[in-house]
């Protein structure tokens, strides 16, 4: 299992509709996540500021994450999501939620 | 259970030690986090910020979190870790990792 940490921004003005989607996340992207092995996943905010937590359980991220890429599910949430979010100045490329680096973790 | 989500700021001169000081994490600190129930804990850095995300398994926070704050070993780490970091402006008077809201949970 690898544990993942991720940041991007919310904006400010979309905050309340980004929460409100999340109380009310579509069944089909919960399921899909779990066939692409990620667990115990949460996503905090706090001042325009998103943090996600999750534990990934397979053995073949970038295949899993490409599966939940091409899902058509899946983009038609990210296309609602994608514009009340600002990922961060250092993001390279294509990367939108930033991974964090670990820096410790106790049981 | 209870997960939290908290946030806080490291001086960015200072996160080379602040790294190696959690490569190095004294034992009784870590013996300390599980006799206050803390579980799953994970602190994570990008870009200056810190992330820490924990799962609280006992029955009264404030008092567990009271037990860490009165224990000598800890309050010395605590001197060493507190100048190295920054709370975030909107923090209370005396917060110091900032809480962060849970939006979405999937296991």
């Amino acid at each position: 299992m690898k544990r993942y940490g991720q940041v991007i921004r919310v904006k400010p003005e979309r905050y309340e509709a980004y929460r409100e989607y999340h109380r009310n996340v579509w069944p089909e992207i919960v399921e899909l996540g779990r066939r692409c092995n990620i667990r115990n996943q949460t996503i905090f905010h706090r001042d325009g500021l998103l943090f996600r937590y999750f534990e990934y359980t397979g053995d073949d991220y970038e295949g899993d994450m490409a599966i939940a890429a091409s899902d058509p599910r899946n983009q038609a949430w990210w296309e609602l999501m994608q514009p009340m979010q600002e990922p961060l100045e250092s993001c390279a490329e294509g990367e939108w939620w930033a991974d964090m680096e670990e820096l410790v973790h106790t049981e």
